[in-house]
């Protein structure tokens, strides 16, 4: 269903206003916002349920199949600047898409994985996209984040992770307690730390059933985290240098103990 | 010297004029940026001869002993609201300094090391920066960079390198036929690619020198340089993911091929 739209206060844009605002950080919206034509494919390949989409007419014969597949969903078509002003950022070649928010994934199916990431307090959303987008590329079933981490749902996660995150199978703990379910089902929990003691990564021999846990960039596992691992792992670092960004360690140790 | 400095239209603030703009991504600007305290510091640390300081009083005392090291170098105090001005952009924690552009390294020095990393046409600057740090973490040699790629010395280059653009040797190459000189000096080309063909990462040995080259994000490896390569190497995908963040892919295939 196209609609031209030229007026940006009008109310059918809502889901596209003020962008730039921490309301979409909320997880407990019940949408997500898919930023790119790219991003938007992927969202209807995973199956999630578009409520609009918001464009300029020069996008419409790539996504023509989708806007026909979906006759109710309504298409508005407008300016690459009344875009940009209602969204209050400067959105890349101008294509937004809001959908419904999907579930999480349930504790079981995540248990039953062999290989999961689990992010303490990644906060920067980029890093958090990158670290789900790594895991998805090397075939981790998962990921799991604390309660103090960004949404891997929010439009800047969705687009670093180039749409994993809408794919690949992840959950946001209830409490730090729940790393004792991930050792209840199995698995040993790799602490990825730079502190003394911890085992050189290519000394490690993966584990059967393998969580990954990264902590935030700059300060590292917490200590509650890290007394809670079974083992600790470290990437050697050459002298004079003393840390990779996290989403560039996570990738690093997600090869390494793949699956 | 301190200065305090209330007038965004201070001439003495050349330096910091308009860094948003691309003046200062033509590498044949003679100075370069370090932004934030911890750059500046990495800065003086790697020899680079300072210019000025533009920085909020409050990081005067962290800083004392570098600006007591450099008595003739000039540090503007100013609110983080003009140094915003000033700069044309919002500038993390309100510390800037400006420092002469350090030499390239020459190509002795380059192809006297064992691991080197090739950029070919690396635009993104945060990509670039965390390709140089994921080489100086791991204990690579260098960084050569192709004539169409991003300056490392650009602002947000340095900074997403943490610093170490200012550290590790590396170079910008005059043309693809600088290939040459490095297998003249004994490195195996080591393309990283998708194409078929290629061989699987796990099984590759890594050779005595090698140079690992990288495509753009999206395109990667022009057919000239996957042509000039002697080995083609992939990091595996899970089915459905067809590629991974080229500073991602650059650390898993440097730990691998790690010296």
């Amino acid at each position: 269903m196209l609609i031209d739209v030229t007026d940006a206060g009008d109310p059918r844009l809502v889901d596209y206003v003020g962008l730039r605002d921490a309301q979409l950080r909320r997880p407990e919206v019940s949408r997500f916002i898919a930023e790119g034509v790219k991003i938007i494919e992927r969202a209807f390949a995973a199956g999630c349920t578009p409520r609009s989409l918001l464009l300029q007419p020069r996008w419409l014969p790539g996504l023509r199949e989708l806007i026909d597949a979906w006759p109710d969903v309504p298409v508005y078509l407008a300016s690459e600047a009344l875009i940009e002003h209602v969204s209050g950022f400067h959105v890349h070649r101008g294509a937004l898409g809001s959908f419904d928010r999907p579930q999480e994934t349930g504790w079981d199916e995540l248990l039953g994985g062999r290989r999961l990431i689990v992010c303490e307090d990644t906060v920067d959303h980029a890093n958090l996209g990158a670290i789900i987008r790594v895991a998805a590329g090397l075939g981790w079933d998962g990921v799991l984040v604390s309660p103090g981490s960004a949404d891997p749902l929010y439009r800047r996660a969705v687009k670093a992770s180039m749409g994993s995150s809408l794919a690949l199978p992840w959950r946001r703990m209830a409490s730090d307690s729940d790393l004792q379910r991930l050792r209840d089902a199995g698995f040993t929990l790799v602490a990825s730390t730079l502190a003394p003691g911890a085992v050189d990564l290519a000394g490690l021999e993966p584990p059967a059933k393998a969580a990954l846990l990264l902590g935030t960039e700059g300060q590292g596992l917490s200590d509650a985290w890290s007394a809670a691992a079974d083992r600790h792992v470290t990437i050697p670092m050459a002298a004079g240098v003393d840390s990779l960004n996290v989403a560039t360690a996570a990738a690093i140790l997600a090869y390494a103990l793949r699956p």
